[in-house]
């Protein structure tokens, strides 16, 4: 997959590319992530990115100009899809990560300032996605969360097995308790099923976990996954 | 404020740390970020920080012992708050952004494996947090998001007014569209309304579009500003 970013900080990019499990992906050419900088797109002397909202306002606006130049340079592979990143977007989710993931080749992300941007800049992106309802002082964050969350996905980067596991959000069901070696720490001891041997009853126990993590601290999800699994109504 | 991060790739957080807003508060010193590798505090001869999970499953699971001496080889400052990153917490929200700035002197952050964390080491955690409903390879992107929309709210790390002015998610409401020069680009035009010079008419307009936006896009959070307004029932 090819991923192209955006960015007015490329610099940002650096070491968590390089770190753990996506360090090992990006090594092993899974995906490519490409840093563009919009600042050498911009033609004044100054190489002016933002500019002071019409209508008067506090914070500076990323212009138009720089970002569609900069999009526009980039090469054009087949099922690509240009996103947004912005707190006005879609919140992202898993489903949202395995769509990209699986049916995408390219990415284009744009980051753009968090405190504002051009509203004509809105009509590059196919696609505006939102980390969450908080504020940030950039969208490379976010890009990078996307990044990391699509590539995760892409085939090689973790064992198949593990990639399997993992999609507990597209279940619906938060994760069932995990425990490792010691049995005992501290007077906590391990729950006595899971020593049991009893593939059947531990697994009967995990989901029964799931369930109740689940209900208890995320009713949100659980009343999702309840009113999608009856969508004729009934109790 | 102190941020203590305990991680297992503290090399994640070179060039983030040092980059844009962020990299200048740190700078300035209105903020200290302390990165702590458990790693170190695993006494076998491997520093083996991981170990398969009882009851069998994929995946390694994340040991307690080594990140209990890691967060109790911490200073212990007034108003402390740990904080297990982890997909299972409460999502991320401004509100919570806006009660750690305020009210806490101390931060430790637990990034932890993504795929599996013993159960016990959520005992360490005051509250646990979760960047939203997908899955990353590691804790470190959360723990990043937290640290920024932190230290952003800290006073000095952005102008007074700006600050304010983007407490939008506070209020409930998405933004309103932002227009910067120039007044046409290939054919679409600032607002009229913005270059009119009228700040009573202007102000209306920007509500006006922060409603509507925030109705189409988020109807979630429009219910959710509509039903605190009225507790009382009604229309």
């Amino acid at each position: 997959m090819q991923i192209d970013v955006i960015t007015l900080f490329p610099d940002f990019f650096a070491s968590p590319l390089e770190s753990g499990l996506l360090g090992k992906a990006i090594a092993k050419e899974i995906a490519k992530v490409n840093l563009v900088n919009p600042r050498q797109f911009a033609l004044d002397k100054h190489h002016r990115v933002d500019d002071i909202p019409y209508g008067g306002g506090v914070g500076m606006v990323l212009k138009p100009d720089p970002i569609f130049a900069a999009v526009e340079s980039l090469s054009v592979l087949p099922k690509r899809e240009v996103i947004l990143l912005t707190p006005q977007g879609c919140p992202l989710n898993q489903s949202i990560l395995q769509e990209l993931a699986t049916q995408k080749q390219q990415l284009v992300l744009i980051c753009g300032h968090y405190e504002g941007v051009d509203e004509r800049i809105r009509y590059l992106a196919d696609r505006e996605i939102s980390l969450g309802d908080f504020v940030l002082t950039c969208g490379e964050i976010p890009a990078l969360a996307l990044i990391n969350g699509v590539i995760r996905l892409l085939p090689g980067t973790v064992g198949k097995e593990e990639s399997l596991k993992a999609e507990s959000f597209q279940e619906g069901l938060l994760d069932y308790p995990q425990y490792t070696r010691p049995a005992v720490f501290r007077d906590w001891e391990v729950p006595e099923i899971l020593r049991s041997g009893n593939h059947q009853a531990i697994a009967k126990w995990r989901l029964e976990e799931q369930k109740k993590r689940t209900q208890k601290r995320r009713p949100d999800l659980w009343e999702k996954l309840y009113s999608s699994k009856k969508p004729s109504g009934g109790q």
